[in-house]
């Protein structure tokens, strides 16, 4: 991509802070995703990180506050910084999809769609999809909801979402990789038993410490992908504005 | 760390887009630095990242306009998300600290203050210090200026700075990793026949593919140092918070 220095690009706004690590992450995936071969060849992009936000799971569950206030604040953060699209590194906070996206004016992309284009291209014989992440994902249906019934689902069961995946998921939130990798492995092959033709790494802090070979199946990594489709997202608003011009 | 829900933390303001890479992964290094077991125990933050942000050897050398307009309006954006401290990891642009400073009345850290922190506790006998960075940092004397003379400055010459350490740079930003690594290399190891008790990476886009273990001689990450820093910082400014309450 090369880039006038009058041209303006669009700025990539970006939900970040659940987790923490998983955000900056994206972020590293979100840059090298964009072909680029100067600094301005990229698109401006803020991240608003903001990991006070109330614990998800624990509000569905019925024990603590709605977290679509405080989200709600950080798009309205994220629309002053003049952000152009909101894009949102984490899956669970995407049961709250329908509430953000009637939030704001921006485009809001959603990391189904994102998962759903990579394995279309990638492995397009795929039939049986296991959606690895957090209990709110899983049982909530986050991406059977979002894409229907293209693929057959398979998710963890609530044996494994209680001892391997969630378990899994503090642990990375709370800087154990080394015990993270060991809950994640174990949920990864108990799901393989179930004849899946891909696994989703449907969970951000999943990919930090799990990578594509340490699985004998096809995998996805949900942020990459968000990380691809938010480039092509912003390059196609891009071409718009070119046209316009 | 361990946080209360009710507790209000300072967030965290970076600059950055300069390059957007080594900004990117300097929010990792942000977040691995800081103690938490929870999402909730990071300290928010809003990266605003501009890589449109006119060029800086390019201005220095009277070829292009001053930056310092649109870093301001950048710093301004990050007031405007709720910003307490402004960080910035990225060393050229420290050339402009005086400026940065004087247009918001936040603190706004210096990467120099970091990286001298780092030496005086890790390497405390240290005398003669390398500092690999950009034509910028290294000709206007960026290090020398904020620390004076604790220490006697090592620089890279004008040919190495044109063969190796700008080439580097460039490689870096437009994702050629191998070929800044090798530019690098080749820099470090002039740079330690001048008998430097240690190199300063005073360069974000240095540490990306150099690591302390390609070095004969103790490093210092400019980047993780202002990381470490910034956590120490936020975390004065949450204690002073407590003792108010």
């Amino acid at each position: 991509m090369s880039t006038l220095n009058s041209e303006k690009l669009p700025r990539i706004g970006v939900l970040g802070g659940m987790g923490p690590l998983a955000s900056a992450m994206f972020m590293v995936q979100l840059v090298e995703a964009t072909p680029a071969a100067f600094d301005r060849d990229h698109f401006p992009h803020t991240l608003d990180s903001s990991p006070q936000i109330p614990d998800r799971p624990t509000a569905i569950a019925g024990r603590g506050p709605d977290p679509l206030v405080e989200i709600i604040e950080a798009i309205k953060r994220l629309e002053a910084s003049g952000a152009s699209l909101i894009t949102m590194p984490c899956n669970t906070v995407h049961h709250w999809y329908d509430g953000i996206a009637a939030s704001t004016s921006l485009p809001v992309l959603h990391i189904a769609d994102a998962v759903a284009e990579c394995i279309r291209s990638q492995l397009p014989a795929a039939k049986r999809v296991g959606v690895l992440g957090s209990t709110v994902t899983s049982k909530l249906l986050v991406y059977e909801k979002r894409l229907g019934d293209e693929w057959q689902w398979v998710f963890a069961t609530d044996d494994e979402l209680t001892q391997s995946v969630m378990p899994g998921i503090a642990a990375v939130k709370a800087g154990n990789l080394p015990l993270g990798r060991e809950h994640f492995l174990q949920a990864v092959t108990n799901m393989i038993q179930r004849k899946v033709d891909v696994v989703v790494f449907a969970c951000t802090e999943i990919p930090i410490v799990l990578k594509a070979e340490d699985v004998p199946v096809p995998t996805i990594d949900s942020s990459l992908a968000l990380a691809l489709h938010t480039v092509k997202v912003a390059q196609s608003m891009r071409v718009r504005k070119d046209e316009a011009a």
